[in-house]
Formats: structure tokens, C-alpha cells, sequence
């Protein structure tokens, strides 16, 4: 196997995910759903984002949670216990979701929701190359991951819009410093949107919502003026 | 691009690798060189685990650390300030090592080493696939990434023949609870070699240690009966 068919062959599938990724985005700009998509290192705390956000958020906006694993069903769950739609991606061996997944679970979906979060596939590489349709990617860094993680996973920042630092009651017990994991962001992309939180003190999660309701508002706006 | 035939090119790609393992393993077997490959998510220890076994047994055993990140050079940086020989492979956007990278890096070093360390690139995913012709995988899963990681990347620890629950100090200010995690690893691969450790504390580390000069004997053994 040659390198050159090697690189071919990734392009041919990339080209394919892209194809459905921008009818999926234009399924998302005619409804004025707003779509994110959550990336980072397993365990940095996706699922409890996801949590608080929905709890945030569910009674005024039509929510629909997928996620991504390559076994259990374990995060579907937890988020469906907050009353809202939640669907489990079985991934199998896949480092990540595709645009084709996404669109699957979504299209027997009668009523337009307002908000659709995904959950990738926890992994700083894979996910970076496949766009799923998304308004933003999110990517997830925890205080006490290694604050040089943005220097070291360059294609998964410069993939994102969003960088959300998460885990900030751990600092006092680690010798991380959430300035430096934002600085090592920023050095990569400079116009990345970025928010502090924690789920148990709860810092940020009033800035991380209101920026939230901001783009769904957006959103609902620019599809109603199409 | 049929499913088909993104089978057979990934097939083809993994038995290339698994023949350039195979002369690694005999080659290794032939000097008495112990190898760990380290997997984990990032962010979970790997280096800080690799700076302590190396400061334990620098003095006793010659060294040799290969470290994998997409970019930069800061694992082999702080590995080699302890005074052993560390390489780093930027793979670029691969999310593993393989085979071939890890013989590149050895073929030219004269003497052989007692203990190669090699630090995979952090994915709980693609290196499961790729054997790099180690004694033993060594899956790492820090304390606060989620008890469920295990159960949720079943291929990775199926590939592992050793755990090590890292960050046990962590355990006060987390929901997180080492027993957990290593039922529910222990469901997946029930013959697993278990530790718990904290670089800090340093509870473990001994244990850990003292499990690897063991290792080291016996492989030095073996190779002088062969």
C-alpha cells in the first residue's frame, strides 16, 4: 500500500463527509437550529457540559442531545434523565462521528429543534477532520489535562470556535493554571471564543448559557430572514 | 469508497505493521530489552509516570524513552532532563504510533537497552490497533476522567496487559473512585495486571517499580537462555 492511495483514499472519504455535512448545515440554517459540537480528550467533562447546559436551557428551547461512544450507552442516559431527547452513536471502532450519523439520527425527527448538541467521540485527532454540519465546534480542555494540550493537538484548535476550560475547581489541587491552557489556544487560534467553567462551584456556566442563548437567538433570526 | 474495500486497505495497512512487530519483539527478545508501550487519553500521566520509573531506575538500567505527540517536543524535553535518552515522533495528525516509527528510532543506537518506554500518542482509540512489537501495553486511566472509561473503549484495555489508575490523589476532590475503575476494566480483560499510583504522594509508585525490575529480570533471563 502506497503512501500516495493511502492519502487518496482518506480524501475520497473526507470529500463524501463534507458533502453531507453542508446539507446537513443547510437542513440546520432552514430550521434555525443551532448545532454544536462538543471535541476533546476522554474525560473532560462532556457529558456533565451537556448536563448543565440542558438544565439550563430545556424549558425554554427544544433540545436534542446525540452522542458519541465507541461502546455503552452510558451518556445518552444520563442526559435523558434531564427530559430531553438523547440518542447513542455506537461507534464500534471509530475514533469519531461522522455528518452521515448525524443526519441519520436527526431525520425521522419530526418537529425542528432549536438546539442539537453533539457529543464526539472522546479524541483530540479524529474528530478534528470530520465537519459534521456544525455553527461551532466546542472543544473541551479540563484544569489538570496538561496545560500545553492546545500546542500539542494543533489541528483539533484550529478546527474549533470555541474553547471551553473545564474542571476549574480542580486548580487548587493541581499545578495547573487555566490562563496557560487558554494562552496555548490562543497561540494557535487567535479568534477562538473561550469560557471558564466548572460544574460543581458552578463558575461560568451563566457566561457559557447567555453566550448560548446569543447564537440561538442568532440563528433563529438569520433563518427567519431567508 | 464501498465499506468493502475500506476494509481491505485498513487490513493490508495493519498486517504490514504487525510483520515490522514481529522483528521488533525477536530483536528485543534477542537483547533482553523489556518494552512498554503507554496508552492513554490525554492527559492522564503518561509522561509524569515515565519521569518517575526513569528517576527510580536510571542508575540500575540503561533507558530508552520514545515519546508521540502530533507536535512539539515537550514530553522528550522533560523526560531527558532526568538524564536518559528521549526521542520524540511528531506524527503530524496520525493518532498513534506504529511499528516502523519506533524501529526508525532505534535502529541506530549502538548498545541495546534493559527497558524501552515508549509513550504512545495520547487516543484511547487508534493505538489499540497497532502493536509495536511491546512485552506490554500499559493503559493508563487518571482518577476524575470517568470511572466508566473502561466500558466505553473496550478495544483499548482487550489490548492491555497492564493498568495503572493514575492520580490517586486527586480522589478527595473527585466523585472518581480507583475501585470502580478497575471493576469495570477488570470486566473487559479480567487477566489485568493492576496498580494505583499518584507522582505526587507518591502512593504506588514502589509497587509499580518493583513489578518492573521484576520484569526486567526476567526478560534478561530469558534472553540469556535463548
Amino acid at each position: 500500500m502506497s503512501q500516495k492511495k493511502k492519502v487518496d483514499l482518506r480524501e475520497k472519504v473526507l470529500t463524501a463527509n463534507d458533502e453531507i455535512a453542508r446539507k446537513n448545515r443547510e437542513k440546520f440554517a432552514d430550521a434555525g437550529t443551532l448545532v454544536l459540537n462538543l471535541v476533546s480528550s476522554p474525560g473532560s467533562g462532556k457529558t456533565a457540559l451537556i448536563e448543565e447546559t440542558v438544565k439550563a436551557l430545556k424549558d425554554e428551547y427544544r433540545i436534542f442531545v446525540v452522542t458519541g461512544d465507541l461502546m455503552t450507552e452510558n451518556d445518552a442516559k444520563r442526559i435523558a434523565r434531564h427530559g430531553v431527547e438523547a440518542v447513542q452513536i455506537s461507534t464500534g471502532d471509530a475514533c469519531h462521528l461522522d455528518a452521515r450519523m448525524v443526519d441519520a439520527r436527526l431525520s425521522d425527527k419530526g418537529a425542528p429543534f432549536d438546539l442539537v448538541i453533539v457529543e464526539n467521540v472522546g479524541n483530540l485527532v479524529c474528530p478534528a477532520s470530520y465537519d459534521l454540519g456544525e455553527d461551532f465546534k466546542v472543544l473541551l480542555v479540563a484544569v489538570g489535562e496538561g496545560d500545553d494540550k492546545p500546542v500539542k493537538y494543533p489541528p483539533m484548535v484550529r478546527a474549533s470556535e470555541v474553547l471551553v476550560i473545564t474542571k476549574t475547581d480542580l486548580v487548587p489541587y493541581t499545578d495547573s493554571d487555566p490562563a496557560r491552557i487558554k494562552e496555548n489556544a490562543l497561540k494557535i487560534r487567535p479568534d477562538l471564543e473561550t469560557f471558564q467553567v466548572s460544574v460543581k462551584t458552578p463558575e461560568g456556566l451563566d457566561e457559557w448559557t447567555s453566550w448560548l442563548v446569543s447564537r440561538l437567538k442568532a440563528k433563529k433570526k438569520t433563518a427567519q430572514s431567508r
